[in-house]
């Protein structure tokens, strides 16, 4: 293997340690000792790619801000109505996140902290802006019945997808994660979609 | 005042420091100094009554448990059908939740516990079997369209009001706790709720 591939793999492989510790314990409690212990690697090995444990779960949040923002790219490259792109996306987040260690321990520092410290800069609440936008373009290409009001539905979306996440997490390790998302999604969202919408293609509720 | 009066009075004072500490900083964050600077008392006063900040903890997560469960004696001691129950016990809690310190730092503490530390028993399965348990009442008694499911109602009412309740309490004190809940119970019950359950009474929804 060449360097530069040896080098990208030992980081992965020291951010699939963390991401182990992290998703288990929390942010707190995990120590780099922890992390050096599962990963295998000496210590010099290890601080060749990260400095300190903040650097570690900064580059795990980074990672799934990057993920998130690759995933809507591709859905939004799709030939498909907004409601069907922005469920799709629930659909694929919610499977990715019982798959992977990595994208879970990247969501779970970002969450922690953010619900942890007030007055953080909040992802969740740029979120709740994203998902309105989504519900705006669904109601105006009538994939919603008349009087849904995207800003209140894309609140409950992602309060509940939170909430399903922390529990899922603590509980589960997030394997019920993709079936408490899809039963969020066919509840909330069954009040407000329009005739046109269900007839329009396969069923995706 | 009698001095079992004032013991009663000096408790509560130190449980309501402690609150405001606990529900800004979470538990790790704070300090038994902290909250003997807000409560102004002296630490021989302190420690007759707590032994130590996790002693404090302790009572304000009982005293929320305390608090749920009159609340909910209370409902079901009512002459209402078991959805108007549910729902004006939703609405009662967020509007608590909103207008006192101690129950915020209870629940908060309570619900940090619980989603850091995988593998705790967990309050919020606990809270999801007693909203199904209400929610097959509300569909034998004909409050919900025939299909309803229970369990997966009661999952998603759970999950989101636990994520409204963590970024509503980072973001605003959880101000806007009982308008997030209004609208979380309109859009999840909205596509369940029966005709009959519609007519029968004043709107709770």
């Amino acid at each position: 293997m060449p360097q530069q591939d040896r080098a990208h793999a030992t980081r992965e492989a020291i951010l699939r340690a963390a991401a182990e510790e992290f998703d288990r314990l929390g942010y707190e409690r995990t120590s780099l000792k922890g992390v050096l212990g599962h990963s295998g690697l000496t210590k010099g090995a290890f601080y060749f790619h990260f400095a300190s444990k903040e650097a570690l779960a900064a580059a795990l949040v980074s990672g799934q801000d990057d993920l998130w923002a690759r995933m809507r790219e591709d859905w939004d490259g799709r030939a498909l109505d907004p409601l069907r792109r922005l469920v799709g996306m629930f659909h694929e987040a919610a499977e990715r996140m019982a798959a992977d260690v990595t994208l879970r321990a990247g969501v779970r520092l970002a969450a922690d902290r953010e619900v942890g410290y007030p007055g953080l800069p909040s992802a969740h609440l740029e979120w709740e802006k994203i998902i309105e936008a989504y519900l705006v373009d669904a109601r105006d290409a009538g994939n919603l019945r008349d009087g849904a009001d995207p800003a209140a539905l894309a609140r409950t979306l992602c309060a509940a997808t939170l909430g399903a996440r922390f529990i899922s997490s603590a509980t589960t390790r997030c394997a019920d994660f993709p079936a408490r998302t899809r039963e969020i999604l066919r509840y909330v969202l069954s009040s407000v979609i329009s005739d046109d919408w269900l007839l329009a293609g396969p069923e995706v509720l």
